[in-house]
């Protein structure tokens, strides 16, 4: 079964880790895998181009359905294996409705660490503005406190009592975010959170490796 | 049924038409709305962060869910009313993979539309540069030259043969794209697409009343 999948990814990478670990929950190993290096830009080369024209990882290919977008796979992946591993997505409508919501917002927390991370990537040096930088992390910094407020209303979880695709999208960025630096004084709820997701079996099996072999990060988000 | 349901939306907004539709396709009728105006910033007042604490709109709720993001609005319904109306997941995997996939890379043209639409509005004057603006467009441009390479392929609906949650998702920033003047020559599989669509009954029932009034936007994607 897992023999028809491909999937593309990078360690590391929030969106691949997503895919990862609902591979994982799903009980399907042994599927097909290349590792690439962003550093070589080995996402540009054809033979992962011909799966996502975009040039990104995630590119993940069932049979000949592809689907490379993160959330989008995710959502995939537990339509198509319902009944293989535990239900991701809760019976009662009202963690329906919170794990739909989170498991979307975190776009949002998502744009605002690429606005902060990439910047100087993604900015031309005579575009670049400390004003602008400023701006970014106070955005950030404003997206890690909502998050912070939204945690453990009838928690554990992110969207209540089980574990479901909310946390399967959501979790990585918060994992960047603390490897990042991101202070656990100052956001115990989202630290707590992470504390217990970190010992889900889906997730301890798929920790990236090299943040294994080098748990600091950087201290980029430790003011925020 | 729709009793229990409360929108905040404003007219024309790509998000809220999204939920619209999805409401209408669910034969959802009578349900408790505020049309708001973003002129006044009338998203920012109490009633509304109430229910969206980021002070955006669409706003919903259903009971006591709350489920802001229009595409986390979209799986709900079409989850918690599943039998109502038509069913807008398709049965087949090649069919829900591909609208797993649009539905969420929609939002990378709805970035770039923001990143060009709404450049004075986000980025102060001191910071703002020609060369931004350019790479801005350009990068529009790009984005709607995929979006035309994607058409029709086992079409003619967004993912195949059927209307799905990818079109309920995906015609709104088309058809806001179109209204803000992109060549109907150079896209003519967005166009045509465009032109199928818009004759769905939910589509028709919900086109933006303003839309209507002064059909005519503005030139500003002419050239794209």
């Amino acid at each position: 079964m897992a023999k028809d999948i491909t999937l593309h990814w990078a360690s590391g990478s929030p969106p691949c880790w997503r895919v990862i670990i609902a591979l994982e929950e799903k009980n399907l190993k042994g599927y097909n895998q290349k590792l690439l290096s962003f550093d070589k830009g080995e996402q540009k080369e054809k033979e992962t181009l011909d799966i996502n024209p975009r040039g990104q990882v995630p590119a993940f290919k069932h049979g000949n359905n592809i689907v490379n977008e993160s959330i989008a796979a995710c959502l995939y992946l537990e339509s198509q294996f319902k009944s293989r591993g535990p239900s991701l997505i809760p019976d009662s409508s009202e963690e329906q409705a919170l794990m739909y919501q989170r498991m979307i917002e975190i776009l949002n927390l998502q744009q605002r660490l690429a606005d902060v991370v990439l910047y100087t990537r993604r900015i031309p040096e005579e575009e670049r503005h400390d004003s602008a930088v400023k701006r970014n992390r106070e955005a950030l910094s404003a997206e890690f406190k909502l998050w912070e407020s939204y945690m453990h209303k009838g928690g554990p979880y992110m969207a209540g009592k089980n574990f479901t695709l909310a946390d399967v999208i959501v979790f990585p960025p918060i994992a960047f975010s603390l490897r990042l630096g991101l202070s656990q004084e100052r956001y115990p709820k989202l630290t707590e959170y992470y504390n217990l997701a970190k010992e889900r079996p889906s997730i301890k099996a798929t920790w990236p490796k090299h943040w294994l072999e080098n748990p600091q990060g950087m201290d980029l988000f430790k003011d925020l």
